[in-house]
């Protein structure tokens, strides 16, 4: 199987070597980087992007901040690593995954005083947080794949794909997962206005891992369910309420309303860190409105009138009547939410 | 009130000006005809387009074929005139109004032999088509209006609009009614994937006309009606079936479901020959599938990876059960649509 990694730690040279997403789908370029001022640079331009994958790439930042300095003094030593830290930390302002992983970095240096050691300790950490990330998303996709079967057509919408995690995705993890079973699921990927990142992304990342996969525009969901082509709803999310709202991508809303209309099931793949209980319901959710440049001149010419009104909300939330199952690393959440999302999070991490 | 005219007749120096759509939004320019082998041009490259502006447009083709002839016998006229009328027929290959609009120009020179009356008779002839195509639209708006109060949201999507009628347009007419009684209706313009004639026409028309208007992406329209910013939809149709299931634009039936969902009633805007009683249900409608470059290359630029499967289907079917009513120019139908669409077809047409 052919596939399309967005971080790949070659171990013998230790270099990272990023595919270059500002670049996709049109060309598929790696740049290669040994440097922590590199690794800054590829999260602030975006080379890398989706929160899991930022926060594997910071590790391997912190690591080569280490391994390239000859200082000698502990101390000093401690100092530029945490000088590492704020600076990585300031190359993406909203993302927890990236402080989440810097941090962890930085407490492997107070075991001992030993820097080669520390240094190969901070090596190990970045691997391991590289390899939990993939870890997560196989068992995300693990349970999601024990709901599915052979054959099935599943619409999913935006890209929670393997381009923002280490490897699987969320929401793709189960269909990367079919087609090591020799499954034949048909996946139908909403272009997802107004960024595209279902036909630029999510579509690519499948059809490059031979995944059967046809790109449709947003408002013709409803059609394809209607010719029973859909046999499941598949999507990501960006945070889950206490009661089970969930926020993802604009556009999840409707897919859930439509989903529920044809009697389809609508599965949310969320890693447990997604699951937020200080967020009582999906009101209080704060929603981002994003530069309107991104519906009127996303494709390079001008597609709105000037002087026309343009709303640009990147985000929607699902009421919770609407999901089927929430579908986590540490296994399959059904309603009533406000109960069972508390009981996941209290299960031991069996990862 | 500032408006944009797909069609103008300028009755002094006999010329017709026609809107060159293929421009739109970013330029608004005009073209003048005044021969037949001009309009032939004109509806072939798409200067004008709209089944009802093609027919209007056709009539005047007609009485410039006319006007320009020097035929002197009454026989060569009318065979001149009939190759004017296949050779306009054949500008476009489906809209039934071209046909039926130079059959009924044709009509016109069978009543005398006086060459200089019938030309007359003609020209007043396609004024007339024009002026019941005007009228056609501003009752369908009247009875929408009915359905409708100040302050009101809507969405609506696609273009049923005034560009593809001589004024006012169908779903579009309340709208511009709206304006000229001093109401402030809000309407959310969904922009209309794949072809995006909601955010390059619909938003243009009534941003023109000062309607406040809002341009979303398709996916935005469950959040929009979700903040209670919607309280009725409004759409075109291009057919009806005689148990009332409706074929428009593609999204169309994601957007009735909506509207169901948030129990927004939902109106198709249709002049009655749009109702066919002799298309049974939906299901017999034949769904026209359009190239797949209008998904991938819209505007220029690729945004669906090469090798992947594109699905573009340019119109589905809104069951009856999900439509609130049914407006035409001679009222207003409800259900049971299998019985009530017959009656309002057989009702003595008072426009």
């Amino acid at each position: 199987m052919a596939e399309l990694l967005a971080i790949n730690w070659e171990d013998k040279r230790e270099k990272l070597i990023l595919l270059d997403q500002r670049k996709l789908p049109n060309e598929i370029e790696y740049i290669e980087y040994d440097t922590v001022e590199g690794v800054f640079q590829s999260i602030k331009d975006m080379v890398v992007r989706g929160a899991p994958a930022i926060g594997v790439v910071a590790a391997y930042g912190m690591y080569f901040g280490a391994k390239n300095t000859n200082l000698e003094s502990y101390n000093d030593f401690i100092e530029k690593m945490n000088q590492y830290k704020n600076y990585l930390n300031s190359s993406r302002p909203t993302a927890v995954n990236l402080s989440w992983s810097t941090k962890r970095i930085l407490d492997k240096t107070n075991i001992c005083k030993d820097m080669k050691k520390i240094k190969k300790d901070i090596k190990k950490e970045a691997r391991l947080i590289h390899e939990e990330d993939i870890e997560i998303c196989r068992k995300i996709g693990e349970n999601l794949l024990s709901l599915l079967h052979d054959d099935m057509g599943i619409l999913t919408h935006c890209n929670a794909g393997q381009l923002a995690t280490s490897k699987y995705g969320t929401a793709t993890s189960p269909m990367y997962l079919a087609k090591e079973k020799g499954w034949n699921l048909k996946i139908y990927s909403d272009e997802t206005r107004p960024r595209l990142q279902g036909s630029t992304l999510t579509a690519l990342e499948l059809s490059i891992a031979d995944i059967d996969v046809t790109t449709i525009t947003d408002n013709m969901a409803a059609m394809v369910m209607s010719q029973n082509k859909v046999q499941a709803v598949i999507v990501g999310c960006d945070r889950i309420a206490a009661n089970g709202d969930t926020a993802n991508k604009i556009g999840t809303l409707g897919v859930s309303i439509l989903a529920k209309y044809f009697k389809i099931p609508m599965y949310i793949a969320a890693p447990t860190p997604s699951i937020d209980l200080n967020t009582l319901d999906g009101a209080s959710i704060p929603i981002e409105e994003r530069d309107i440049k991104e519906v009127t001149c996303r494709f390079g010419i001008c597609t709105v009138p000037k002087n026309v009104k343009v709303y640009n909300p990147a985000f929607d939330v699902t009421p919770y009547e609407n999901i089927t199952a929430i579908v986590t690393e540490k296994g399959i959440v059904y309603p009533p939410y406000d109960k069972n999302l508390k009981q996941i999070l209290n299960k031991g991490g069996d990862i």
